[in-house]
């Protein structure tokens, strides 16, 4: 048989490009370092968008839509801010067929104009908290764009907070950092993030504190899945967001803000992709269940659609694949590459004994099943390999993750998984150090795994990596 | 008690501007045309999208995502469409802090990008039909804008699909006309659009025919509310989107494509909102069953938390209102703006007597309803108001529309209403004399109400009226 994907121990990055083509989940847009979100990648995203919307809403943030094009101006009023994002600005010069007397720039992400009109809506204490979250387009204009990863448009969801005070908004960032995007990226993804604080080289520009979940992909390099970001009172001093206070008094609010994108995809497919392709685990999968007509056969047909049925009714998302004129061998190569969590395959033979044949895309196994049955095998292979996805990216980074004591030696680490190595050992010094060699520091945590308040605590761990 | 709305006889865009601000439905933006929407306008869009969504889906078609900047050289290769938007373009001409080697255009549709990646996709027939959805914003400069109505940025869904013959591609096109935008629009907006043909001069840019749904607002106005149209070879040609046909020659694709926007919101509010606010249809409305807290006393917060979840678990979405500081008069006129079909008084007086009070939003009425009965009364409530805003606006629009019989006749009766003439009488001439005055042909359909296939069938009827 012909070899359908690079294998990854050979190529990773091409294997990543390999599956997102093979099994047609995105391609490249015209304009550099755009992309195409196809059918079978917009599903799934689909169905983190709905979930990680409902997990937001519960958190009591309330979506609205600000506008794709900001003033330029605007970004200037944030010193920080400006400058880390002005090289990655998109201007529009013209519109309406005339040069505009002042360009406004396509949103690289909305802390400015969404502090413009909190500034507007707030006035009492009365009306903070303010949550407001909206799922939009931004655009960073990418040098080295990677399909997913890094791309020049990509879609996301930023929240933007205002508090009255600052424990508020830092437990309003921390309540999202964990309840929302770790417990999502665990439960749903399963990710097995590490969730910690960046050091302020690698903060958000215009924050006081960047909390972030990284996740180690398949060939041990870092990916940053999701921040929460503390803002202080910087953006509430350049966009004036007061509010009088209970006491009459007049002060500024403390905002946060948080995002994931599009990037997830890629970390799914980094994180538990295969050489036969991609595997979703089976929360997240728009099909879950794949049902295929081996070949055409007395009752055949009519079997597959009452399991489909069955299925449904029990609650089970169902792909259905009758293309007997496609070689069956075809087709199969087709469903691992599509990462469904389960095949079920139905056809003449395997009927006449009253089965169907079960194929577990984790596992990799093939078991003969009693029709009547296949919907609990089906439902308690969905929960298991759920699980079996997390328990392998688990134990991959627990094995890729080693203790050292310095810089040096976490650097000589990086280059096959991740080093841990106590923050008193690195230092600014020491980051800039394993920065020039193309190590970051992806995130500090406190001896016990919990996030700390701020980078000068003591006794702080570095996880130090590559990343994406 | 101080006037909140302008009164819609008084003047009815200043009505209109005055409900979008004072219920919170959304902000001009501070970029020239564009919007914020807020959340409770954005809620509404959400359950729009969702149950249109839904709508789409069960038409067969699939989600994606196509780039948001589109190189200039594509909307150069359909004639007419360039013609038609080079206008209300957007170009970004730098990004990444340098100048463009060739400008890119903000997405004001995405026929041709769709385009050419059809023509990458598609290569038999057995790929055909390609039916395809996007959620997006896009981007058309406005210079006279209005929220929701005209904006230089607006969200829609617009789909593209691709066809093996002509006939097909009519019956998609069709399809979502009437099962997929006039069914929603009637069965959940409450609104009694018209649907017909667009005449030549109305129709879209590069299509063949254009579909459309028009509504009646509150001041006898129409308004565009969809469009479906078929783009013939059009797009095919423009973007070699060919496949081979099961007889093994080398075809041209037929193209479809179709859209719905924010512009709905707008017409939502213009079709239903009166002089105390806005009015939204049940089926809807994010909030079906407000309660109100009149004010504290024996155990009122704990009977209206149990109606609450009654409520909730009868499946009707419920709002919480217990800012008892707050002067009732204030919250109750702020109910009435905010449109919710039903608000449930819970006081202590009414309580004494075992009673809650319904008002019901349509009707205005008040009734003392004993709390065993206020779940089947509210479900009855909202049954009936839904359909009571369907008569209302269909009432409006049967009284507002006049048989005439010559181009003079319609231009006089679009003065108050609309016009409905024999397309005969009328004619490209008729129709530019027409436009010469504000006046426009909104569609043709046949006698009997149904859609034609040209402008050249016999007997057809035009609708002219003033527009948004």
């Amino acid at each position: 048989m012909a070899r359908v994907l690079t294998p990854r121990a050979e190529d990773f990055p091409r294997w990543y490009q390999d599956v997102i083509a093979k099994a047609e989940l995105a391609d490249n847009g015209p304009v550099r370092g755009t992309m195409v979100i196809r059918p079978a990648g917009y599903a799934i995203w689909e169905r983190m968008q709905s979930d990680m919307d409902n997990r937001i809403k519960a958190a009591g943030a309330q979506n609205a839509y600000f506008p794709l094009f900001i003033p330029e101006s605007y970004l200037r009023r944030e010193a920080e801010h400006v400058e880390g994002f002005s090289p990655e600005l998109a201007v529009v010069t013209h519109a309406g067929g005339k040069q505009l007397a002042e360009p406004v720039v396509v949103r690289p992400t909305s802390e400015t104009v969404i502090g413009e009109f909190m500034a507007k809506w707030i006035s009492s204490y009365r009306d903070l908290p303010l949550l407001l979250n909206q799922w939009a387009n931004v655009v960073r204009w990418e040098l080295r764009p990677r399909i997913f990863l890094r791309t020049s448009e990509f879609l996301w969801q930023e929240g933007h907070t205002a508090h009255s005070s600052y424990d508020d908004a830092r437990a309003y960032a921390r309540d999202i950092l964990h309840n929302v995007y770790e417990d999502f990226m665990r439960q749903m993804l399963a990710i097995p993030v590490i969730v910690g604080l960046k050091t302020a080289r690698e903060r958000f520009a215009g924050a006081t504190s960047t909390y972030t979940l990284e996740g180690m992909m398949g060939d041990a390099k870092a990916l940053q899945l999701g921040t929460s970001h503390e803002l202080g009172q910087n953006f509430a001093k350049a966009f004036d967001i007061v509010y009088s206070s209970a006491e009459g008094r007049s002060e500024h609010a403390w905002t946060t803000s948080w995002g994931v994108s599009t990037r997830m995809l890629g970390g799914l497919i980094m994180c538990h992709g295969d050489d036969n392709g991609l595997r979703v685990p089976p929360r997240i999968a728009p099909v879950q269940a794949h049902i295929m007509i081996v070949k055409e056969g007395d009752g055949v047909a009519a079997e597959a659609a009452k399991l489909r049925d069955a299925l449904r009714g029990a609650g089970i998302r169902v792909g259905f694949d009758d293309r007997t004129d496609t070689p069956f061998g075809r087709r199969a190569v087709d469903a691992e590459l599509k990462g469904y969590p389960v095949r079920i395959e139905v056809g003449p033979r395997d009927l006449a004994a009253g089965n169907v044949v079960i194929v577990r895309r984790v596992a990799g196994t093939k078991t003969p099943t009693p029709i009547a049955d296949a919907v609990s095998a089906v439902t308690a292979a969905l929960e298991e390999d759920q699980q079996a996805l997390y328990d392998e990216a688990l134990a991959r980074r627990q094995s890729l993750t080693v203790d050292v004591s310095d810089v040096d030696a976490a650097i000589e680490a990086a280059t096959t998984g991740w080093a841990r190595v106590p923050w008193s050992a690195v230092g600014a010094e020491g980051e800039a150090k394993a920065n020039a060699v193309g190590v970051t520091v992806r995130c500090l945590t406190r001896a016990d795994g919990s996030v700390p308040g701020s980078e000068d605590e003591p006794d702080l761990v570095a996880y130090l990596a590559r990343a994406y």
